[in-house]
């Protein structure tokens, strides 16, 4: 039996990753991934309130790191220098977390459940951003459109860093921003007919 | 028995809204949704492959109407100029049909399955007009970023408009697009401590 909270979690982690891709998420129940784990059924649900949850376990991480970066970064910041500034905190964590999060988009992407939840838990997280550039003084609609452009730029990088692990996520962070900058940046002079 | 295909089609569209919100769409069939229309179950599958793709029939139009104005779109525009124009153009679309657009929301909102079908089809008209992007000479990178901010900007716009409809799609749109410039203006322009 693993000793401590936190080991059997990462050991509850491991287990059901691995059974979701063999035997697929809908034909694997919680005594299973226990029974893996090498641990009670009973602190399958200590730990986690069903066997999707198992996957998003990171995303409650990813939230907190996100709106704590956004409420603690300096005063006079722009929202996209905020939300940027909010996205490598969170990028350390799907860092450390790569080897679980590869085969979990995977995993994701097979179950129509699983990517509800998800694009669910993503509008959730952009919600949450929002209301956290507001409490810094951003005005109503700038926050909600900044959180919601800058998720998908946040969401560009991620991609970018699944398909070219060769630079970090935080290369890609920048490189994306930059063009997000470049892009509006153009449309900012404005550049109609000028070939 | 109305006459015509299109008409036909108008009526299983508005027979299917009015059933999906009197009894839930999982406790409503095709054939009841062709007798309030008046025509055979036949002809509701002439037009409709299933019951949820009558929620999603101006989906297909809007997909239409948004690459080839991309693709029409003058030489030498910017993308995101490219893709604001397009969604002037799709939505004509969505304003034409606003009183199916309203209540259709609702639906889709309250139902897992429909919520689902929506943001597939949304991540579907992305690449879609990325695509379109890069067949107008956009680099690859910034064709799928620019068409993921951008319709994260045009739905933004589209909810601003179903919140506020006292002003017209247009006038929501042109706003979001100049909040968009207004958010990365000044990150161009950085204003690092700027307070």
């Amino acid at each position: 039996m693993p000793r401590s909270g936190a080991e059997a979690r990462r050991r509850l982690r491991q287990a059901a990753l691995e059974l979701y891709r063999e035997r697929g998420f809908d034909q694997t129940t919680t005594a299973e991934i226990a029974a893996r784990a090498d641990v009670n059924e009973r602190t399958f649900f200590r730990h986690f309130p069903d066997k999707r949850e198992v996957l998003f376990d990171g995303q409650a991480d990813l939230r907190d790191a996100l709106t704590r970066a956004v409420a603690e970064a300096p005063d006079g910041l722009e929202p996209l220098d905020v939300l940027l500034g909010a996205f490598r905190e969170g990028g350390r964590i799907l860092e450390e977390n790569r080897p679980f999060s590869e085969p979990r988009q995977e995993i994701i992407a097979a179950t129509p459940t699983l990517r509800e939840r998800e694009l669910a838990k993503a509008a959730a997280l952009t919600d949450a951003l929002a209301d956290a550039l507001r409490r810094r003084g951003v005005a109503d609609r700038l926050a909600a459109l900044a959180a919601q452009t800058g998720w998908a730029a946040f969401h560009h990088a991620v991609q970018a860093w699944i398909d070219d692990p060769s630079q970090s996520l935080d290369a890609h962070l920048s490189q994306t921003f930059a063009d997000l900058r470049a892009l509006t940046g153009h449309y900012v002079r404005g550049s109609r007919g000028a070939g």
